[in-house]
């Protein structure tokens, strides 16, 4: 019925079983339960009936507690689901983990791109689907090549070989920010506010790479979630924008304060640092709310632009920001 | 049989329906499937019969499919699963999300401590469990209040609002970093190393961070999915202590030939970062295992010791150690 080495990886087709229990039309309940019994089958894919047609079209679906609430010469048909919810072989599993999930679906029907009934997946399936999916997104959120097999199981070897990569790629897009410094350091001597810069840097890069963290996660778990699609992209960077701006002014607020009173920075000083923190925060959560919504759009997965990367960009933009406002006032 | 205000929250009696077919030993397969039909119950909580004694105990378990597949004049006592799994009532929703997972099973029991039958938790439930306690730690992870609710539902200041205060508190400990620069500052000037150290300090800190995040996550993760027990910490330690060793010296050696290279600093300059970054590599790796462990033994969750406190953590060690190389070379 279809070509076992056409079925991609991470798609329904891959993780569906061939255990199920597959009606005719026309069978009564009655024969209906005789066949579960006589189907040998022992899963939590038996829980759910399949009603096809001549064609092995799938035309309802019925559940076992249905099946055995209803009198035995009653006809499968008057009782099965038809608004039924199924996917077909190449669908994503995240998608077949949405709809058990919104439906709360004992066992999912896959049929192929004409509707044949080919196979099903149990929620029990759909339970390591969720896991390894979502341990999958926390490896890439934090800059990890994901991994086969469990922490316990991994060598060292395996678990640096994992690290290395992304480790080194983030060095060298960080090395970008020795550069910018580095260009920027005879401004900073000249100028009065070299020192304060130069020591604020960090808390200005951090609070940036944790506002961008910030909002990217969200974005991203609500895109792997199904809550968010490619319609609400607007609308969530809006509310971006504005969440940013009441944490950029109220971040730069406090630490206007904080420089002004504590650390007995001048007003232009704690001026400067303070509005750059504003600036970076807005900027940053921009970045982390439009970087996973381009990954979506260009088919790469929103979690590795989360993280890392993203605290690399902030990063670099935060020194742009503080550079720009220093230079502006030498 | 048991008092509603007494069941704390994420707990296995929060979860748990009322909604289970309780079966009475000696009761036959004929009688139990026509106990499954009177029930008149509509949930995969169905699917698992539970046996009980005359005091309410829980005896065995019963699949749904083993009794259709038995003669109906079978005794369900011969049938029943007495090698079971069951959690009581305060047990720890993600110990009953991993009992499921770990035995694939479609409804578990829920028990008082004197091991009668309360209540079931239906798979589906599960699913809900684990999408949300991931939820959770996805934003513990990334400095987040966790809310209520989904990202699109949220206000924006409800958004705003479960983000200032690690914000705050992050840009707080942050200045610690400002406050050893400022104070490393004269003995920076006066060094030949002062410049090359300070514009590579963002390089040394977003890697520091990368690699702490990285030991955070796994270790956090394996947790969360009941892979590592209290009794894998000293492996694990000795595991991150390994790859940390490989990762450090392996970046080390990269940016020693990086600065020596293409940057043309000299090979004190070059040593003295490389070596900063092999040893806070070393040190993010063991202090974002050990957080974690710490953590759990303090009975805390684990992801609130990752991400950006890790992080703020990794960046006042790595200031130490690259002030003291400088110092001890002066």
């Amino acid at each position: 019925m279809f070509i076992m080495d056409e079925i991609r990886e991470n798609t329904a087709g891959a993780i569906m079983t061939p255990e199920f229990v597959r009606l005719r039309e026309g069978t009564s309940v009655r024969e209906a339960i005789r066949a579960v019994r006589a189907s040998g089958l022992d899963s939590d894919a038996l829980y759910t009936l399949f009603i096809t047609d001549q064609e092995g079209r799938l035309k309802g679906t019925l559940e076992m507690r249905t099946l055995l609430a209803a009198p035995g010469d009653e006809a499968v048909e008057a009782l099965m689901d038809t608004a039924f919810t199924a996917v077909t072989m190449d669908e994503d599993q995240q998608e077949a983990a949405h709809l058990v999930r919104k439906y709360d679906l004992i066992s999912l029907p896959v049929t192929d791109r004409e509707g044949r009934l080919v196979g099903a997946i149990g929620v029990n399936s759909i339970v390591d689907v969720i896991e390894e999916e979502d341990t999958e997104d926390f490896e890439r959120m934090a800059a990890l090549v994901p991994g086969e097999g469990g922490y316990k199981t991994s060598s060292v070897w395996t678990l640096a070989w994992h690290r290395l990569p992304w480790l080194l790629i983030l060095m060298a897009s960080s090395v970008l920010c020795a550069k910018l410094i580095q260009s920027y350091e005879q401004l900073l001597l000249l100028s009065a506010l070299g020192g304060v810069v130069m020591s604020n840097i960090p808390m200005l890069m951090d609070t940036g790479g944790n506002a961008g963290s910030q909002s990217s996660t969200l974005i991203i778990r609500a895109m792997a979630l199904g809550d968010m699609t490619a319609r609400d992209d607007v609308l969530a960077l809006g509310k971006e924008l504005l969440t940013s701006l009441l944490c950029g002014v109220g971040l730069g607020a406090v630490n206007f304060a904080r420089m002004l009173l504590i650390s007995r920075d001048t007003a232009l000083e704690a001026g400067v640092i303070s509005l750059a923190v504003c600036l970076t925060v807005i900027a940053a959560n921009a970045i982390g709310c439009v970087l996973p919504m381009l990954a979506r759009r260009l088919r790469l997965d929103p979690a590795l632009m989360a993280g890392p990367l993203l605290t690399t960009i902030v990063d670099i933009l935060g020194l742009i920001i503080v550079f720009a406002l220093v230079t502006a006032l030498v």
